[in-house]
């Protein structure tokens, strides 16, 4: 018999980690404490299918075997029965959180993993205290996991390294690709990274060095490109015919140099922000956001099937 | 008659824009000082010119008209007679760029625009006092030009807006993605976008927050996916359904934090670089990294190719 998997919270997040799980073989229990929520998430999952199908997302299985492995639960209590993982994708509101933890540690099977899909708010600020706080920890995807395979694994200070290990295995099992931090850490690994060159594409704009599509164009039809199939460490050591350190040797004092002109920490003022709303309004209307980030996610779906394809042509 | 160009210096970044230039309609003719490597560079063009077609990357020319487009200059007053363009991909040696730009300003036509390609040096340092300064620029682009589209145009204090101007469309018309720098800074913007994420990335393994291979997967399997085809402010603007200013005032604060957390300037000291360069000879070997750069270039041919088709079905 497959494995079970509890879904717990079935908003975009939780959703996408059902698909995640059912499509690599796990029956998916999903609840969620708002009325109608689940069926309401069953349906849009419905929908999604076919075209994740038609880009070759399903790991082989098709529509109807993906959706025959999940189910609404009809309890909490229900939704943990017999479970190997559980998924949490609550609001993003530590009180939610603590309470809600309590009764997964309370109710979930003894040897059941505890992981919670949250963005920012470390495992320690709502397990702490909990029995089996070895079992819990942070499991981070970048939305949506079904179509983006990255997830951080952070730890709390009591998470049991088994638990990293088994939540790492589970997450290759299915086909995402884990990254286990040592410790909590602000932001984690992806949002210190994005905030990194945040903080430089803000000052590019406030210190009227470059426009705001300007920053988006380097990074979209220059760097970004290579960074889609290549992180930045493989991107330098590939830049030198002596690898990593000759590309240190050589552009090492020059990037030293760079970090000491961005060091300074600035917040984001209002009038900065304005003016890059003002330029991204110009660029979309308020009102076709949302259609935009589903013609993103369109997009995110062709290019993690065309990296597959150049996986198979030219090698990974 | 086909307007042209000279590729001033016949290495790989010559030798890619000269393919630029010719596949878009350009008459482009080659010179370096350096005896036969202007008949090693169009060998390579040669052996180049019948992939790229097959990647749909010579803009529906054949590999016979392209390389039809492009000769060897007898000399370097040959190659710049009757140009409107000058692509200059010198060795990075300001005292070297300084004495080529002395010749480039007295032997070449009086309103063909002088760019260099250099990644670093500041077009103000070897175009001073030359009686043609307002017609000089840096124009560097992503390597390799041929199949990555971003192209900084960086002027210097005397650079007339014209200059700019002028490259600018001249970019957009062979398929480029210009973006105009209101002035120079160091590094200009792409590598100071780069090393704002490497900074923090050669921190978070210094700080043994997780490894090399990690913080790559961070990138290529999260991030940077998106990254490929919209820029940092794009994917910030289609992460709140109320843009950019929801956005920021969501997590402005977080990443200020993260900011101050970020802000010292670290060298990159020979024990950490010894760390990250075992860790990438692990996955390659040092005799394999001229190979792996060629993978990296057809798979880069390949995205692009996948991002034009992605255009077409999706929009852009």
């Amino acid at each position: 018999m497959a494995e079970r998997i509890a879904a717990v919270g079935a908003g975009l997040v939780g959703r996408a980690w059902s698909i995640v799980f059912a499509r690599a073989g796990f029956e998916v229990a999903l609840w969620d404490p708002v009325e109608g929520a689940v069926e309401k998430a069953l349906g849009l999952v419905d929908q999604a299918l076919p075209e994740l199908a038609e880009a070759d997302l399903l790991r082989g299985a098709t529509p109807a075997e993906t959706r025959g492995r999940m189910r609404a639960a009809a309890s909490l209590a229900d939704a943990l029965a017999g479970v190997v993982h559980v998924q949490e994708s609550a609001p993003e509101r530590v009180e939610v959180k603590r309470g809600l933890w309590r009764e997964l540690d309370a109710a979930a099977p003894a040897d059941a993993v505890l992981a919670s899909s949250t963005s920012g708010i470390p495992a320690s600020a709502f397990t702490e205290g909990l029995k089996g706080g070895a079992r819990c920890l942070v499991a981070h995807p970048i939305n949506p996991p079904h179509i983006v395979p990255l997830v951080e694994l952070v730890p709390a200070p009591w998470t049991a390294p088994e638990t990293v290990e088994r939540t790492a295995a589970l997450m290759r099992a299915v086909g995402q690709r884990p990254i286990p931090l040592a410790r909590e850490v602000k932001g984690f690994v992806v949002n210190r990274l994005q905030g990194a060159l945040l903080a430089e594409a803000f000052k590019l704009v406030e210190d009227g060095v470059c426009g705001v599509d300007d920053v988006d164009a380097a990074i979209a039809d220059g760097l970004g490109l290579r960074w889609s199939f290549i992180g930045p460490f493989e991107t330098i050591d590939l830049n030198s015919p002596t690898g990593v350190r000759g590309y240190c040797e050589m552009l090492g004092p020059l990037y030293y140099e760079l970090a000491k002109e961005q060091a300074e920490a600035r917040p984001w003022g209002a009038e900065l922000v304005a003016k890059i709303e003002a330029a991204r309004r110009a660029r979309l209307a308020a009102g076709d956001i949302t259609s935009r980030a589903q013609w993103r996610d369109r997009r995110l779906a062709h290019l993690v099937g065309a990296k597959a394809e150049a996986d198979r042509k030219f090698g990974q």
